[in-house]
């Protein structure tokens, strides 16, 4: 072999981010554990024994290709399972840049250019949620937040640092025995509930907001909630707003929250993990009117951005409240006779060493421009709103149930029961058994997509009922791949049905 | 340009991997804030305007030039500042395919070959630390451990689980009031007080156990601290044994601090983040005697292999405890309907999405085996053994201070103060003038280095004065480098000294 295996494997890695899978029956070759096991078997085995020994670098570029072959294809375009799916050329090899150059973000010592990008691109990303003024130091030593490992890191660091407005010696004597309550739209995220348990709150302090058919908080519900809180001798302190829920990408009205948290003196924490990309759009910015109340923001450019896995802002409206809060005043690494020590990010944040998630983000925004960021979501939401067309066009086909902006939930109806009456507007609405029969059918109809390979379309309970979920940010999405993923999901569905012996 | 601009990154990135900079004088291009700034100015400004227009891909190469030019050389075998030194390159490249590839391990579904990796080399560490047995299934769906992003967090979710086993109800209840305590020794890594804090049980609840000169902590002082501890009226529920603290590399005796836990029913983490990869080495492998006792362990695989930032395992001995601890039970992700969901790691872990750290790890100890990964420690320490030898020989240029295993912390001695008397075993035996003397020169050498871009190494207060650390698991390192770098820190030495008209 001429090349070595490390120009071999990045090859292989270059001419996938080139020229991804795109055959139409190549989002995925599914195979169980079982397969995969003696898959690899016949290159490098997936396990190691008690002696492991060094492979050739052939084995391992046959195991490179399997990793490739049976991995799930997410930018082709018929990968709609999840909020991360096309990521953006400029934004993968930005990452191996950063990958190649293996600093940490901690310090400015360690991580010069990286740690000027993370201020600039905070300040920019600060501007455009209404954090910080045009106008002000573009490139300041303590920028508008931080960058995180993932949206519900972001969300602990965000309560945490709610819990300690509260209790502003919470960091080092510990909590107070206050019990302490916070709300959340019944659609919200459950990093809310885990971040509760993890910060000794409990997940039962965290009161679920009721939510209207799409998943958008009843701003009544949540000022009843508090008020019923505090009756019960509760200490409510943050309300998490969430743009952009995960089923149905609701949006929460944020102008009303916000009036509800300075009458009542609580934290706004805003959820943006998914939505809060649709600031980027002039045509649907509004949907986070009144984000720029909210005490924090946290907002994944690894989800509608296209960025790789992961690129988490979390935006704070005091980033001076950050220092107290998370230091831990380490001598070893912030030495104030260090240069430029003022920047140091490290000790305004929970996180030691830090991958420098900023460059691949820096790089694809002034690639695109703003212009750029701002196309990819509107396409984004044409996709969906064509999707909408299609199901009411249907005649009955599929059963439109819920969704906004990007994501679409509905069923597949199988002939027998087509057309669902227009009078049905919840599927608690339906009667058993017909519930029974529709809640059945997305698993089935899943696995057989996995077999195929031909797409990947998730399914969750909504209202109760297995449902699908198209969603939305793949720029190369076309049309014509949302009508073949439909068409695919009918042959399924009608396969399925067979199966069944219906 | 005939190339796309992810090709031309990519091609910068891949011989930046193949042949970085090796230049003696290379090791880092400083410029300072002012600097940069007006550098990136030619290129693509570092900042955004209101309205960020799309560049130019030739303007954006040249910025990636600059990128690359300006940022610290951590592969140079100068640099020994920190401890992520020597990326390996099969790692570099494994990060770049699961970057391309682009999807979260949370689920089978998502990542099917990525969830099979985890355990398999979960399982491998897990035997490694003597947590499982060798003989069991070598792919379990309940590996002992989790990958985590970084080494804090995985602190964090230890000290959560030994919570959660003081009181089981603490994930949804929250805290129960009791006046936790938790022990580490003074050397040990500040994630022990930053995580109490974010668990709200507090920074002051870490009781900081002495350590002897090295930096490993006193048992008998241990015991003291607990009986004091309950004496008060405190709840001690965790100890953390540190192997490999951050500044001297020390171990603590884990066998003996086992046997405390034992007896006291205390949580016995250990913070392997630097030393655990002794574990690979069967000379070295002895420091880490008595692991197989404790309940969890984390291990940076970032930090001695090489893994590019970041690559953390958190092993945990009874690895049931997760799912109750962690569990968000999000049904629109873990539906027990989906194919082969019992493989499924979301829901033992606080994260959601998280990047496929694994197969790097996956690919590097596949390409280098046990030997090679066992070569890469005994090389460290060779380079710290021949470090500290010269040292011994330097006729008093050097006074060694502290630092065992791969880490050399020691003065430079100005040659009016030299040799410093052997009888001092401790800096504090030192006049205070001349203490002064010592401690104001390691950051005027730091800045010549800085300047000069001939070496990076650290310096951090050791018995209360500023000292130099040099550290190893770069495996490209020789001794002529080590004997280069201090040979430089001599020079330097000698200018600074002229510079403050001594």
């Amino acid at each position: 072999m001429s090349k070595s295996l490390e120009e071999a494997i990045a090859e292989r890695a270059l001419a996938y981010v080139t020229a991804p899978p795109s055959d139409p029956d190549d989002v995925i070759r599914f195979a169980s554990p079982t397969e995969l096991v003696d898959a690899f078997a016949g290159t490098v085995a997936l396990t190691f024994d008690a002696e492991a020994p060094n492979e050739s670098a052939d084995s391992i570029l046959d195991a490179v290709d399997l990793v490739i072959r049976h991995s799930v294809h997410t930018s082709h375009p018929r990968f709609l399972n999840q909020n991360f799916a096309g990521p953006d050329p400029v934004s993968v090899v930005g990452d191996w840049l950063g990958a190649a150059l293996n600093t940490t973000g901690a310090t400015f010592e360690a991580a010069p250019v990286f740690t000027l990008m993370e201020s600039a691109v905070l300040h920019k990303l600060g501007r455009i949620a209404g954090y910080v003024e045009e106008g002000s130091d573009p490139l300041p030593t303590l920028p508008p937040g931080l960058f995180c490992p993932g949206g519900s890191t972001a969300t602990l660091y965000a309560l945490q640092l709610a819990r300690h407005r509260h209790q502003p010696d919470v960091a080092t004597a510990g909590a107070n025995g206050d019990r302490l309550t916070m709300f959340v739209s019944d659609a919200g995220h459950y990093a809310a509930t885990k971040s509760a348990a993890l910060l000794g709150i409990g997940s039962d302090a965290v009161i679920k907001v009721a939510s209207d058919e799409h998943g958008a908080m009843l701003v009544p519900a949540l000022e009843t909630a508090v008020a019923a809180s505090r009756a019960a001798g509760d200490v409510p302190f943050a309300v998490i707003g969430t743009s952009g829920t995960t089923v149905t990408s609701a949006f929460d009205p944020l102008d009303a929250i916000a009036d509800v948290c300075e009458r009542e003196s609580l934290w706004f924490h805003v959820d943006g993990c998914y939505g809060g990309s649709a600031l980027f759009s002039p045509t649907h910015r509004h949907l986070l009117d009144g984000v720029e109340r909210s005490d924090s923001f946290v907002w994944n450019l690894h989800k509608m951005m296209g960025m790789t896995q992961q690129c988490t802002a979390l935006l704070v409206r005091k980033p001076e409240q950050l220092a107290p809060c998370f230091a831990g005043k380490a001598d070893y690494l912030f030495q104030p006779d260090k240069l430029y020590a003022d920047y140091d990010s490290g000790d305004r944040t929970f996180q030691c060493a830090r991958r420098v998630d900023v460059l691949k983000l820096w790089l694809a925004w002034k690639h695109h421009g703003d212009i750029g960021f701002a196309n990819r979501i509107d396409h984004a939401v044409r996709m969906a709103d064509h999707t909408r067309a299609r199901i009411a066009a249907s005649g009955g086909t599929f059963h439109p149930v819920a969704g906004v902006f990007t994501n679409v939930v509905f069923c597949w109806v199988p002939p027998h029961l087509q057309p669902i009456d227009a009078s049905v507007t919840h599927l608690d609405q339906l009667a058993e058994d017909v519930r029974a029969e529709l809640h059945a059918l997305p698993p089935r109809i899943k696995s057989q997509m996995q077999a195929a390979g031909t797409a990947m379309v998730g399914f969750q309970p909504v209202q109760g009922m297995n449902t699908f979920r198209m969603l939305y940010m793949n720029s190369t999405v076309t049309e014509a791949d949302v009508d073949a993923i439909l068409d695919r999901i009918d042959a399924y569905g009608t396969a399925a049905l067979a199966e069944m012996g219906a």
